[in-house]
């Protein structure tokens, strides 16, 4: 147990975790585990949307109170984050590690983390999210070799990793919708303008967004018109996957696509020139998820206009909504309004987030009542 | 000067203030104005919504660090803050008299404040925003008779007047446009069905806003088919006015309004059975505004359908818009559509502020970028 005497800024963002405790009378503390696992996160949120399939993962280890290796997997295939973190430490006999999700117990890519902490001595571990994509948990494994085990849960954590397991599980990337629209729910004015509708402040956060995204997917329209450069220029020099869709296979690629050396998934009929191209007949969203994932894409950002949008949503294929809306009303006709169908059809949604670009606002919603 | 030792809560409640000085390593304090500014304050508050074309008022008098004098105006007609307080306080010789807008100096329904605070023999005046909407100003009045007059300017009391200034200044009701949609921007599905849109927490907030309004309309289809109480019952008994807009003369009053002995106002060409009826041949937006004023309403929201918000927003009759998002996304037709025009035209709004009801927000802009 640490004691820390703590200012009230740090207090007010503790307090909502559930493992922080202020008895009356006492001075602030919280339990160690909760520190370093948070520390652990802090590497998470640095590497999160640079891993492709696999999840982000941060590592501490730390001995006699003091951080002795810092690990965090960096990209699929590289070296997971408690090897980094023990490397880095040398000599971990008798140490703790931290992290941030489950070790894992199996051989892929990369040899048993279950393994590498016993060999190096570590006595106990102290993870946050138990791995539950995972046939095998290393947890029995570790105990066996007379490694202490302990489970701290965290929200923010396991909320993180939310994506991770529907990815996982389900063998498709996690989707999230983004779109702005007026107040009244246009894209586009009824001649398709829109560049602008939204601030310099929400076009640098979708930016944001990217940043933590494998692949960013747009309509072969949208991908022809616009020229959309998809990448995270403003927080980042990260180009995501562009994805393009194409029914009828006739898209041609920019110019500036074409030289740039970034990966371009089209998915078409048939041959795409300059591109790796998914050939596939069957268009319906859950299909292109399959491939997607296929191709190495966990984490992917729905772009389109309104027709891909309401597809996407209609198929039930979309974990997230964030939509962005200007301070504007337009009005006119049916074109360019974010969401369509024939006839009025309810979809639920619950309300997780509320961000505020100047006059913009940014809701993000998940599936779901 | 008041000198106050502060908690860290009033501290950051206070800090926006621009009067607020915290120099380092002093106690906090500010200046003894602000703290009473901020109690008249708290009398407004208490009393905005039932003044009618008047504005609410709040007063304090203060002799020798002690309270020595309350006041509110309360009711159209009814004394000025000032009276009242002076009244309360008896000997208010040599005090210190606060207040939110600056004292009348002219004889309406009631005499002019100036003579009773001169005549009261109150040292000093503070207010808080001037009243730019009187001819005579009482400020050179007060001082020509010896007493001191401070102007001590606070943001939140200057946004609080907005509306009443723009209301006596343009001779018509501010005007609050609400609505309650579905993110792509349905009032309803295509049948209609709008009931239970938004949630419990939403509802009971719009009668909030309904408890600080002197009246609320309706269009008369509206009026017929939902029947809608449009009081402030979650929140108070009190009932703003109906107002029923019918361009044919075509409207029954339904039997509760009746009997309910509320005050209900028909805009009709024609006088219509039980109800207070303002006749006009003409049903611009503008037009109602004008009649309504003279009604003696200076606060009024529209809770209209879709062609009674479309017309008054492209009619330019609006202050504030009001919306509260359900979570929902509803597609369809053009019908129930919040927002519609022939063909796309750009409002461009402002946001003033965001407030989260459970899963629901709400959104609330003012007019022009």
């Amino acid at each position: 147990m640490v004691y820390l005497t703590m200012s009230f800024n740090t207090y007010r963002v503790l307090f909502v975790t559930p493992k922080f405790k202020a008895p009356l009378g006492a001075p602030f503390y919280f339990e160690e585990e909760q520190m370093y696992i948070r520390q652990a996160f802090d590497l998470v949120k640095m590497t999160a949307g640079q891993t492709g399939r696999n999840p982000a993962v941060g590592c501490i280890i730390v001995k006699n109170g003091v951080i002795i290796g810092i690990g965090a997997h960096l990209q699929e295939g590289s070296a997971h984050a408690e090897v980094q973190a023990i490397r880095m430490a040398g000599d971990a006999t008798g140490a703790t590690l931290y992290c941030t999700l489950e070790p894992c117990n199996h051989t892929g890519k990369t040899p048993p983390c279950t393994e590498a902490i016993i060999q190096a001595g570590i006595k106990k571990v102290v993870f946050a999210v138990r791995d539950t994509s995972l046939d095998d948990t290393g947890i029995r494994y570790l105990e066996a070799h007379g490694v202490e085990v302990v489970h701290a849960p965290d929200a923010a954590v396991s909320a993180f990793y939310d994506a991770f397991f529907i990815s996982k599980e389900e063998k498709r990337p996690y989707v999230t919708l983004k779109l702005a629209a007026t107040l009244d729910g246009k894209l586009a004015d009824d001649f398709g303008n829109s560049k602008w509708l939204t601030n310099e402040a929400s076009r640098q956060d979708v930016h944001r967004l990217r940043h933590q995204q494998d692949a960013v997917l747009v309509g072969r329209k949208t991908y022809a018109v616009d020229e959309p450069k998809l990448d995270a220029r403003h927080v980042s020099e990260k180009v995501p996957i562009k994805v393009i869709i194409s029914r009828t296979g006739d898209v041609t690629l920019h110019e500036a696509d074409i030289t740039s050396g970034q990966r371009i998934i089209v998915i078409s009929p048939t041959a795409v020139r300059h591109a790796e191209t998914l050939i596939t007949q069957d268009f319906r969203p859950a299909r292109l998820l399959e491939l997607l994932y296929q191709a190495g894409i966990s984490r992917l950002m729905v772009e389109g206009g309104s027709s891909v949008i309401s597809e996407w949503i209609n198929q039930d294929c979309f974990d997230e909504v964030v939509i962005y809306y200007a301070p504007k009303l337009l009005g006119g006709t049916l074109n360019n309004r974010f969401y369509h169908t024939e006839e009025s059809r309810m979809t639920h949604l619950r309300l997780v987030d509320i961000q505020q670009f100047e006059d913009d606002v940014r809701l993000t919603y998940r599936k779901g009542q």
